[in-house]
């Protein structure tokens, strides 16, 4: 530059020193921030090496609400697809208070020492949790977070059940394809979440305290029978024999519910986080599960047909969104049910009436 | 007409006498047969005056696949609309040999004796009985049928559960119209009626045998959580002792379920159809629990979503109906299912694909 400009014709005097740039870093985060964004094979040979930035952004983008980002995450989840599946998928729910965190915490620990990798999800999303939880999972899980073999992603803040319990999905397969072979599916089990829990893990863990009256139990009536293991926590100090005598009355109550399709007799267990009692017990029920229904048939059909009921979960979502999102819908929908509330038009002839509406502005 | 022959330029000799037609009634049926039909004030005001065979006309209209029928049905029940809602509706389930219709015989007789109109319906189509049902339930409620009071319809013969139960609830609106105070709707429990008839009615009472194996018992798991009160049948002779303990048991089963929305503590009672023991507090049970939700608003707001449950669920069945009946999908269907269930392509591709056949088809 210096010698091109000598020998110019405009002459240029040498003026002062450029002042140095404030921040010294500047340019290498700018750098950084041009790196050529990640391309599909990118992130599939990321996740498939058991990198978990990338996974990490992979969900992020999976998460995303831009057309462009949830395609490129679609083709990362068709791409992972074949390389998913060999994991245990665990459902846990358990009303606040009740001690999930701190018993994720210990039946983790010990089941990455055991040499498995594991992945904590959550389905609720945030707007619908209980208050307390707005920092997180992950502040509450310290010992876990710090355990390189696992890895806990806390649920999306946004999104109705339906998308949230979706993409919970589609990172179970992410997840299983970066090497992951344990999942849990954590839910407060206040909600509605518990059936889409249900429907995509291999194995319902219900967490109950003892002696709690049923305000404090909280959880909605359908989940108990629902459950494979109840775990009743915090059966340590003054609250151990309480917990055993709940163990004894939830063990009779079960044997009166009607038998479960997998064969397996739903057990009633106690622990405690605290004095990591119990805690191996619970791991060795699942194991036991998971052994009893391989082989008889139905851990296998079970996911074949949770896999086919998302299909049909997926359709159904999007026909019925589409058509309450559709403009001249939501112009008379509100009216039609309040006609209906007040026993004006029966149930039938109002959903007549505002489907016809609907597949007649399709036509336009 | 003889004088009208013999003034004739074409005589005619008379001949032998015409034999007398084989049916001497078959004039009078004929005529019957060309009655006019009823038009829809007919219908409305015989369903109104309580006219039976009216109303048992209508039923059928309603349950008929001829689209001027159920466009007539339809009319009907739209007029018949403001003057339902007055009854109770009660859900009754149990398995085979739990002795339903007994039960039925013994509680409806007694409700009938306190002046109440009882209507009898059934919500599981004849094709998903078990066996042994063939005869319809008329058959083992012979009292009841010729009980003035009472009014039994059994379950149409064909059609999908959801159809049925469309229809199953608006007979009810029909019967509530013909004055008929107490309506039961009864299923096996074995199929997924249980979560229809639910949705239906006030107050769903489960039948279940003493001691009994699970084998035996055979109802769904989630049902139980579903009752206000089960009642253990055939408390007699030998049974007694077992069903009383039976009682007991279930009653310390039920206070561990979480509490109902409808403030009501779920109950166990025995009860013997055969010693009409019992059978008398459980419709105590039923006034009380009518008596406590009426004041508590719960029966008034149950009924209103309800109303606006079936809207929807009229709504979206029918936008699934026309996506799984389209040609398009039919074709693609069980190709891309079996995809999904290979591992070859995610449900939610899967799914994305069959929409996007479906509305390109829709566009032309």
């Amino acid at each position: 530059m210096e010698d091109n400009e000598s020998k110019s014709a405009l002459s240029v005097n040498s003026g002062v020193e450029q002042p140095p740039i404030v921040n010294p870093n500047a340019l290498a985060q700018i750098k950084r921030k041009k790196r050529k964004p990640l391309t599909l094979d990118d992130y599939v040979e990321g996740i498939l090496a058991g990198n978990r930035t990338i996974l990490s952004q992979a969900i992020t983008l999976l998460e995303s609400s831009l057309p462009e980002h949830s395609e490129l995450a679609q083709q990362i989840i068709e791409k992972c697809l074949p390389y998913s599946g060999k994991s245990v998928r665990l459902g846990i729910t358990g009303v606040p208070g009740v001690g999930k965190s701190t018993f994720i915490e210990a039946i983790g620990g010990q089941i990455t020492a055991l040499g498995h990798q594991l992945a904590v999800l959550a389905i609720d999303p945030s707007s619908e949790r209980s208050k307390g939880s707005i920092l997180g999972d992950k502040t509450r899980m310290e010992t876990l977070c710090a355990d390189p073999k696992a890895f806990i992603r806390p649920s999306p803040s946004s999104g109705s059940l339906g998308g949230v319990a979706r993409k919970t999905r589609e990172t179970i397969i992410l997840c299983e394809a970066a090497g992951f072979d344990v999942i849990f599916i954590e839910t407060v089990g206040v909600g509605q979440s518990e059936t889409a829990v249900h429907s995509m893990v291999d194995f319902f863990l219900l967490l109950m305290l003892a002696g709690a009256g049923d305000e404090l139990q909280g959880i909605k009536r359908g989940i108990m029978e629902m459950a494979d293991l109840i775990a009743i926590t915090k059966a340590d100090g003054v609250n151990a024999t309480k917990a055993k005598s709940a163990k004894i009355e939830y063990q009779s109550a079960l044997m009166l519910f009607p038998a479960t399709e997998s064969g397996w007799s739903p057990k009633v267990e106690t622990c405690s986080s605290l004095d990591n009692a119990g805690i191996m017990n619970i791991w060795e029920n699942i194991e036991s599960y998971v052994a009893l229904t391989q082989e008889n048939g139905y851990f296998h059909n079970r996911r074949k047909d949770q896999a086919r009921y998302w299909m049909i979960e997926a359709i159904n979502s999007r026909l019925m969104r589409n058509f309450y999102n559709s403009r001249e819908v939501k112009a008379n929908l509100e009216l039609l049910e309040q006609q209906v509330l007040d026993d004006k038009i029966s149930s039938f002839a109002a959903a007549s009436k505002l489907l016809s509406i609907y597949y007649n502005s399709e036509k336009h």
